[in-house]
Order: C-alpha cells, then sequence, then structure tokens
C-alpha cells in the first residue's frame, strides 16, 4: 500500500502529465466564466498545499512569491477575487514556467513536511489536497476542451476521443421500499457534504442499468424535442431559447450529418455510443418526452452497487442540499461545499476524466441546471 | 355548508373587493418581469373559467372577447406569450371596465352551469379555478404592493399595514426520528404537486415556534451582515452585490431610523413585530449567521399541527421537487405545477394575504430564491 | 395677430384635443426608455410653466402640489431623476384627473400672470414654454403610436393615419458651390441650438425635391438589404443583428402582403406614398444601395427654401453639435439643448405630427441614429 | 531615399521590435471587445498582405497556411467574423511560432515581388499594408497596456514610461475668420478619409499652445468634477455613472496619493505633465468647466502647422463623417474607413505611441466618444 508521500507525488505528477500535450499560449486564457485557464487549475492547487499546509505546519516558512497567494486564490468572496473571477484569463503573468518553478517549490517542501511530521492535521489537510487537486485535474480538462472547442480549427489535444463509451446492459433493475442508509460511513477520505449516515425511506422504484445513447437523444431532437414546450421546465425552455440552444454541447450538424467536437477532434455521431455534454435541463426534458424520469440522488446511492458505472456524471433529480447533520467547518476550508448548496442539481458517479480512485458511491458532484461543459450524461427511472 | 355556486361567488366577489380602493390608472402597468397588472390578474382568472369550462361544457358557448383568450392566456409556452409576459403592462386596451364586463358575462353562464350540470368534470374543474383564483389574489396584492412602493409618494391603499404581526410564542419544539407521511390525503382538494402521500425518514429536530422579528434581523444589519461573504451562499452573494440590496425589501432608511413601505404607507419599523419580504438567499443567511438552520419542508409538515402559523410564508430549505409519485395532468391544466420544478424553493404555511381556507398543511408554495416581494418570513430549526 | 395670451390658450388647448381619444388606461404605462407616458408630457410641460416663470414671477406663489415638482422634472440630472426616467410608467398615482385640475390651476395663474405682468422675462419664458409644450405635443403622439402598436389589437385611435403623403415632384435640383449664412437670424422665436448665425462654405451639391417612397424602399428590402453587410454603417449593421431588426418600424408582414400599423390601425403598405419610421442608420445604408447620399443640414438649410417639406422629419448626415457661437443658458434652461449634442443626427424639416407653425428652415431636430419611432423620412444628395 | 523595399522591410521589423518584451503568454489573451490580442495584430497585418497583394499579383501563390486567412481577417462583417471578434482571445491555435513563419514567409514572397514587380497597383497596395501596419502597431501597444493593467503585479513591458510629456509653450494663439481649404493634397499616401481637398469657412478663433496637464485635471476632480451633472454631457453622464468611472483610465489613489499605471509599471502622477487616457465626454467636460471648448478638426487642422503636436491624440468637437468628395473604394478595400463614420469623434495629431513618421496635419483618427485606452489629451479652444 502506497505512503501519503507516494499518493502525493502521484497526483502532483498526474497533473503535470495531463498537461503535456498544451501548449505555452493554452494555459492562459479563460473561454467562459465558469471555466478557468490550465495555469490557474495548475497554480491554484499548488497554492492550497502551501496556503493550508506550509504556512501553518513549516516553522518560519517563506512563500515561494507573496502575489501567487492573491492570484491564485478561489477563496474568499472579497470584492478583489469577484474581480478575478471574470479575469483570470489576463493573468499572462507570471509566466506558465514560473507557476512550474511554484510546484516544484511547494513539492520540495511538501514532502519534507511529510516525511517528517506526522501530525494528523497535516495527514489530512494533505489528503484534502490530493483530493482537491483530482477535482482540479477533471476541470482543467472539461475547461480545455471548451476553450479548444471555440477554435475552428478543431485543435486536437489527445489521441482519444474521451467520449466514446457503450452500455455493457439495457435492463431495468428494481429495488424495494424501505429504509436505507446514505452518506459516507467508512474510515476512508470524504468530502464533507457525504457525511453524517442517516435514514431516508424510498418508495420502490425502478432504474435502468444503462445510459441514454447519442442515438436515442437524435430521436428526441429529430421529434422536434428543442422546439416543443410542453415538455420543458419553464426556466429550461427560457434557458434554451435565450441562448440558442438547439443540440448537445459540441454537437454540429454539417450537411445533414451530425459531428461532435472531442479531444481527438471533430468526429462523426456514433449512435450507438453513450450521449454526453448535456445539461440538467436536457435530461429532464429527455426524461419527460420518454414518459419516464431520472433517478434522485438517494436512488442512485442505492443502486449504485449493481450498476456499472464510472463513465460519464449522471444528473439526478436531487437539488444538492446539506445532509441533516452537515456541518461547516471552521476558516477557509469551511468554504469548500456548503456555499453551493442552492440552485445546483447533484449528479452522482463519475466521468471518463475523473481521476483514477477519486469518486465513490456516496460522492455527490453538482452543478447548475444550465452547464453541459461537464460530461455528464442521463440514467433513466420510473 | 356552502354550495359550490356560493363558494364560487364568494371568491369571486372578493377579488373585487380587493380591487376596491384602486384607481383606474392602478389597473394596467407592471412593476417588474415578474408582477403582474391587477387587470391581467382580473382578467387571467376569469379566462381560466371560460377557456377550461365554459368552452368545453356549454353547448355553442360564444367567446365574450375571442382576443381575450390571447391577451389574458399564460400557460402555453409560445413564442407569442413569452413577449407578452414583458409586455402585460402596456395592455392599455381593453379598458378595465370591458374586463369587469367580461368578468360578468362569464359568472352569468358559469352560475347557470353549476346550477344546471352537475358533471364530476365541471365540479372539479371549477374548484381548480377558484383555487388559481385566490392564488392570484394573493399575487395581485404582493404585485400592486411592488408597484405602488415605486411611487415616490408612498401611496395607501388600505387603513390596514397587513404587515403587523407578533408572535405568541418563541419555544423549541421537539420532533423525534422516524418514519412520517407526507403530502395530501383527505377528500377535499388540493394541488396536483402535494398528491401522493409517501414515506419520508426524518432525522430528530427541533423547530422553533416563533418567526424571526424585525428587531432580531436588525441585529444581523447591524453586524454588517449584508457585507459578510463566509455567511451567505455563493449565488446569494454575487444576487446582493449585483443588485445592491442591503436590507429587506420595503425598508428605508431616513436619517437613521428604519421604516417600511406598507399597504397603508411609510411606517416605522415595530422590532417586535415579525420581519417579512426577506428573499430565501436572506433567511439563509440569516440562519447561517445565528448558527441555526431552516427546516425542510417535510419538517414543517410534521410539526405544522403544532404551530401557529398563517401570518407568513416561511422558506424551507427544501428545493421545490416532485414527489415520488407525482404525475402531469393531461393538457393544459398540467402545465398547472410541474413545469416550475426546478430552481425553488418551497414555502410553507400562509399570509396575511393568503385567501381565508386557501392554505393547509400540505401547501407547497415555491419561488425563485432571489425573489422578496412576497409575504415571506422565517422560521429556525436545528 | 395674436396675443401672447391668445397663443398660449391655443396651444394649451391643443394638448388637450389630442388626448381626446385617450382612455384613462392610456395615460399611465410607458413602453420603452425613450417614451414617456402621456400623463408625464401632460404634466410635465404644465411643470415648466410653474417653475420657470410662475415660481419666480409670481408673489407669494403656492405650488398647485410640491409632488408634482419631482415627479415631473425632466431636467436634473440627479440620481433621483434617473431612476425616474425608467419608471415614469409607474406612476399610476397622481390620477390624470389631479394632472388636468394641475393644468387649469396653472392656466389660470398663468393668464393671470400674463395679463398682467410685461417683463421681457415673463414674456421670453412663456415663449420657450410655449414651444417646449409644442415639442412634447408631438412627442406624445409618437409616443403613444409606440405604445398602442405593442398591444396585438392594433387599437385605433383616430380616423386619419397621419402616414400618407406623396411627393408632387421628383427632380433634383442643384446648389452652386459658396459661402452661405447658416442659422437663425429674425427677432421670432428659435431655440439656443439654431441661433448665431455663421458662414459656412458649401460645394456644390444636388439634392431631390422628393422622399424616398415606400416602393423604393421595398425594392431595397427586395434585394436582400438587410442581409448586406457591405452597405451598413458598422454600428448600424450590429444593430440591426442584435435587434432582429429587417424593416421599418411598423411594418408587419402577413402571409406576403406588407402592412404598417399607424394611429388608425392596421393598413396596407401604399407602395406611392412616402416612406416612414426608419432611422438614420437605415436612411443611410439606403443612399449607399443607391449610390448616393443624405445631405448634410447646411445643404439642406440653403436648399430648403426651394423644397417642399413638412410631412417627414429628413434625416441629414450631419452629427448634432454646437454652432460657432453657440453659449450655454444659464441655470435649468441651459440644459435645453446643449447636453444632448453628442451620439446624435440632425433632422431637418417637420412631421405631419409637429405643432402647426412650430417649426422653421433653422430648426434643428436630432436624435439617436438608431431609432425609429418618429415620423422621419429620407432626402437623398449628391 | 527609401526605396519601398526598404520602407516595407523597416516597418516590418519594427513590428517585431515592438514585441521584444513579450512573453509568450501575452500574445493570445483578448482583454475588452476593443482590444485584440498581439498575435492577432501581427497574424493579421501579415495576412493583409498575403489577402490583398500576393493573392493577386504573385501568379501560382501558394497560401502559407489557408486557415489563417479565416482566423486573420477583421474584414468582412459576416456572421462568423462577428463571432470571433469577442473571441479572438481564445486562440491559443496557431502558437505564436507558427505566425511568426507566417510573418517570414510572406515577407519572404513580398520583398521578391517587389523587387521584380513594378505593377503600380501593388505599389499602391504595399503602402496602403505599410500604414496599415503602422496603425496596427500602435493599437498593439494601446491594447497590450490595457491587458497588463489588469494584472494586479502591473507588469513592466519597457523602461520608458511613454506617458511623460510636458508642454513647451502654454500661450493662445489667434486665427482670422476666412475660406480654408482642407484635405489631403500632396501626392504621398493618405488614407481615403483625408481625400478630396475642400473649402470650409471658419469664423475667428483662439485655440491653446498647450495641452491640458494632469494637475489642471485634478483640479477638475478635486472640484467633484465626476459628480456634477451639469458640465456633463448627457450621454456621458449615464455612461460614467453606469461604468462608475471617477478618473481617467489608469489612475489609481493609493491612500491619497494619485498613480498611474504606465508601460514601465505604477508611478505617481506628475501634475506638471500632460494628461492622458480620456474619453472625449471627459475632454468635453472639462472644457466646459473651464468655460471653454474644444477645437473642431478643421479649427485644428489649419493651426497645426504652427503648433508642437505628436505626443497625444487631441479629441476634437467634430464628429467623424465623409469629406464631401469622400468616395468608397471598390472591394474590401472600401470597408477601410467609410463604415465607421458614426458615433465616433475625430482626433488629430499623433502620439507617442504612433509610428514614426505615420501622421500627418491632414490625417484623421477616430474613437467612439467614451473609449479612453488610446492614449488621447485635451487641447482647448475658445
Amino acid at each position: 500500500m502506497k505512503t501519503l508521500t507516494e499518493k502525493y507525488i502521484e497526483v502532483r505528477e498526474r497533473s503535470v502529465l495531463l498537461c503535456e500535450n498544451l501548449q505555452i499560449e493554452d494555459y492562459t486564457p479563460q473561454s467562459a466564466v465558469f471555466t478557468s485557464p490550465p495555469k490557474w487549475h495548475i497554480a491554484h492547487v499548488t497554492w492550497f498545499f502551501e496556503e493550508m499546509i506550509l504556512k501553518k505546519h513549516v516553522p518560519n516558512y517563506k512563500v515561494f512569491n507573496a502575489d501567487f497567494g492573491f492570484l491564485f486564490n478561489s477563496y474568499y468572496n472579497s470584492i478583489g477575487e469577484r474581480i478575478e473571477r471574470h479575469h483570470r484569463g489576463l493573468l499572462t503573468r507570471p509566466k506558465i514556467e514560473s507557476v512550474y518553478e511554484f510546484r516544484a517549490f511547494v513539492d520540495q517542501a511538501m514532502i519534507d513536511l511529510l516525511e517528517s511530521d506526522h501530525h494528523d492535521d497535516v495527514k489530512a489537510l494533505t489528503i484534502l489536497g490530493i483530493n482537491h487537486e483530482q477535482q482540479h485535474q477533471e476541470l482543467l480538462l472539461t475547461d480545455i476542451k471548451y476553450t479548444l472547442s471555440k477554435n475552428p480549427l478543431y485543435p486536437k489535444l489527445f489521441d482519444s476521443n474521451l467520449v466514446r463509451h457503450y452500455n455493457s446492459n439495457n435492463d431495468w433493475m428494481a429495488v424495494e421500499a424501505g429504509v436505507y442508509n446514505i452518506g459516507h460511513s467508512s474510515d476512508a477520505f470524504s468530502f464533507d457534504n457525504e457525511l453524517g449516515v442517516h435514514r431516508v425511506f424510498l418508495e420502490s422504484f425502478e432504474i435502468s442499468k444503462g445510459l441514454v445513447t447519442c442515438g436515442e437523444y437524435l430521436e428526441f431532437i429529430n421529434d422536434g424535442g428543442y422546439e416543443k414546450p410542453e415538455y420543458w421546465l419553464d426556466d429550461a425552455w427560457y434557458w434554451i431559447k435565450d441562448n440558442g440552444i438547439k443540440q448537445p454541447l459540441y454537437w454540429k450538424n454539417i450537411e445533414n450529418n451530425w459531428f461532435q467536437y472531442t479531444l481527438s477532434g471533430l468526429e462523426p455521431i456514433d449512435e450507438n455510443s453513450i450521449l454526453t455534454h448535456i445539461s440538467f435541463y436536457e435530461a429532464a426534458v429527455f426524461a419527460q418526452w420518454k414518459g419516464l424520469r431520472l433517478p434522485t440522488e438517494f436512488e442512485w446511492e442505492v443502486a449504485s452497487k449493481d450498476l456499472d458505472w464510472g463513465t460519464h456524471w449522471e444528473w439526478t433529480n436531487s437539488a444538492y442540499l446539506p445532509y441533516p447533520k452537515f456541518k461547516t467547518a471552521e476558516g477557509a476550508v469551511g468554504e469548500y461545499n456548503g456555499k453551493f448548496m442552492i440552485n445546483q442539481m447533484v449528479l452522482r458517479g463519475a466521468s471518463s476524466v475523473t481521476a483514477p480512485g477519486h469518486s465513490r458511491y456516496t460522492y455527490r458532484n453538482f452543478f447548475h441546471p444550465q452547464y453541459q461543459w461537464q460530461f455528464s450524461g442521463i440514467r433513466l427511472a420510473k
């Protein structure tokens, strides 16, 4: 079994590896207010270790560069930070080379600390930092895909397209009514939003073992689904009309053939492959159009042990709200999850760009219902 | 016990009575996209009876005016209707006198029908229409208050201010953990969103018997609550900053004294009275600041039989989502509630402007979390 | 010849006459930020006499209602006023009846003053007030047309449509190069923006005696003019694309026939009639498409004595800027014209809704280039 | 005297020299819709030579990369281009290295052509391309300054701040009334918007030999100038209030001392130095506050031979409109200037970042009146 130091090194190296094919120019621009540049991700996860661990636990620690604390802090909702959220893409300085020097500097200090200090707090925060970095690894990939997709040259970043997956089983699975335990219980790491095992009563339900395919979704499109208000949630209808949305993100209709932009370039849609990059709004309308529904996050959690999963984040029909025993941690770490518990829907599972071993049955991902840019998919229930 | 005809007449007359002090000029303008003019409310509830009942159940029924069907239909999400939603305040024609003629015309036809036809569908739809009209009676008052509040003259509509209420009891009440039944079960009328009794497991909790007062909320303001991001939900913080919100709607600080606009004009804040006109965002931040929380709608429903309530809509920490057995009705009536089940939070109870007898323990009201213009209040839980 | 008192009464009565067919509901709503409600126009022109004349020249004058000064002042750019500009349509109180009482009150005081006081300043300000009221008479008609046009019932206000006019002559007229005098010189009234006769050198030019007709403009539309960026000014192209503009304001294509909304209802387009309700952007692109150009305001003024004019405001290719000898008056009156001398284009002539005798050869009207809602037309030059 | 090839090489080399201190990261991001990234400037001026000259005049010319034509074309107002205008900062690919290869490729082809072909059209278009590149050299500097200014680190690009200039003379100069010739007349290059010498009559005027200093402008600020609506043009007042503008661009008040961001970092304001980075709105209000005015572009042109100038673009009170003999060129080159002749004000002179020898007495620069990011200044007249 790996030591914490080994685990730290492994995750840190994976971030660098993911950037292998990036050109220096790719690191800086920001393509939307909800995305961040690779430079920012790479620096911010490093800042987390410096700010939350090194500054507190290494005597006389000297920060690499005092400016970086301000530039790469995503946490405090101060006016300054707020301006920055939209302006992350204008940070041409420091250059990426300096950010990698910052990484190396912090890595050395962290490894020294982990080898010498066995304080529980350091361990716990390091594990949190590792999981935090894994989350940003996934965001880095979703965000750079979004940025590259705006380039009319359809750039190719990887050989693999990361989105071609198939169902192995399309059966329905039945679950009995009853009281179930929900939430994270083992000693292993989890985020604060999954903590506090509690009981939930579920009425009986059935859930599909497969995810919706591109071909099934095309039937919805071809039936005029994007033009039929009767199937859409009210907010969803206004959203797609205001934003001219007529298909999943990255889909393009070229001379009556459907293509999608992938991280390996533009590719024809394979109708048998699993649909991805759809919003909750689209997931919900598709379920409505089929006469079915999305599962709740509790139904999903109870059923998940018997499902294949791990290729797409699956939208549930649960709003992201605190569990009964949810507690906000003290200090900056307390802003981690709790403050986002409004206007967002829970996604369960994991996707093809989630870091290996990062997710689990109790993991609660969450995004606003209009966002399409995650590697999201649809599982149906009834 | 009242006959259905008597009930119909009573509710219809109440709408007219509520408009008693309106001047002709008050009927037309629209003060925000989320409000509607009195003329529109008065006509729309009438249109409901004509469209849903008379056209289907009165042989050879001739509509009062074919144009009114288009002008006062709030239902179908067509492009046409959408333009209108923002333009309801420009309908200077027809004049209000014609709208009242429309009312009288439809009332006569409805009374004739109710006296002669005992078809179940007519009864059910009439009861739905009555409840629909009661909802619009409340909206008419909340909306006209919002419109009049934009007038620097602080106009007075009623002698009574409608917002001065006091708690009779501030104790905490404890509820045991267990499985509880939730939802509407009797034969009496309910909306589709409360139907389908189902079981919910609740962990033990405590709930306050009193609502938060103006004085308690002033402590939050005076503590700089509107300037401390650490207490606010993330979306809430951006909302108040983008919109310059620094106090409950209708509160005004004049030379260091707090006043509020009421339907009987500008009045000093009474610190012992119950706080109202706050958004979910403000309710949630106040609870966070107190180290407490809002109840869920299920906790509220279970506790409600032992609470005073009925003066304010109480924000819960539950998102407005379908119950497990929720079914969308066929046709236009099906758009009644289901399509709003996203991005809104549930309020329970009733307010001082709710029609008498309209609400009940299982009633689910819902609004987007940023809206302040309802007669809303805060009940705390822990 | 009329006395000043007679002239005052005549103009004041005309305002009332123009409102003859308005219903009470028509007086209040505001249909766009650039329009004002009839109630506001009617009250504001009255406020002008009270504020600028009566309060200064009538000893111990008591204002009709102190609130009206705040509500109906368009002048000072204070924060308060600014909020109001967008909210003029929410002033349901005072009711229109009170506004007419205000009118009668001020009229009586003005007539008493005019009969008793022969101070030059009173005379000059009264003449300014009369001309100011005439300007608002025209705006009242353009604004109420815009409001009524938003009503799907196409309401009819007058028997006459006010927009059917024909050219009597389509010849070109030649003007020699030379130094010309520009600006108002007689003792008669003029606005400050036309004052200061000065010399302008004009190269030789030709100007059309007729205005562009609906039929000529249809050729432009049918040639795909609204889809050809090469003819449009850059700002104009973005404006029409952002706002979905594809024809003159009030034109509607119903089953391949062109109609226009007029103050006497919806009417078929008469191709021989003169085009109206077009923006400067459309006037300029039409000229470009024809290989011609718009005249400058100086060319227009020099040529005008030999032209028919008076049915449409004619866009010129001159920006609205101060004449060399322009002086801003002291005090509030100084805000009359000077502060608008940016981003607007000059229109010359008069329209069918201009008050009789109000305009003259040297009159400078001005609007932002995107506005279509005036009774504007196109005269070409080369 | 230099040959055209020498001149071509000199200007092309200057573009590269200006980028000497740029880091690769600086080339891509776009900081506002009105700015462009260095990469785009560098590529676009190169594209101009390829598109306008090489493709037409070099037999069998093979473009460097067909995609570049689409990516770096600023000309045609197609839908495609329009999307790009806001997205220029997302073009992380091609990398800057490839853009410099594109430059070298085009330079070789241009030099070959210039040495072998003496066709007049090639010469004229090359001279146009050289002047076009000089314009973009200036924009590159104004735009990169704007981008770097968004970085809280206040990056330094050059040793010289480029904005510290002083007046040598503050006298007033008088000009007699009369007819003057305006416009470009020599055989030397000029843009189409200065062509067509024509006569203009000017009334007598006086013009200042010095430009307004930072200290003079500080008096305006300290007098509360940004809070006094009576001095501002109406559009200007709304602009500064909507955008929270309270000082010239790049000025920062830190603990009651005024600093400005310059291309050599943050520096204290020198009150004797000439003011820069102000909008037309601010230039106009300052003149109004002083009881003076801005000169027209014609006054400026007539007086310019006796003025020092060349350190700042000087806002005039003339709208950017066509001269009487203005003709739009055929084809794409025709979009060069004419389509911008609306809503912009003329600036005369040149600035410290204008390419040497690029401007002249008749040169007409133009920007929308709200823009502050040019190296603009104020000269007063009366």
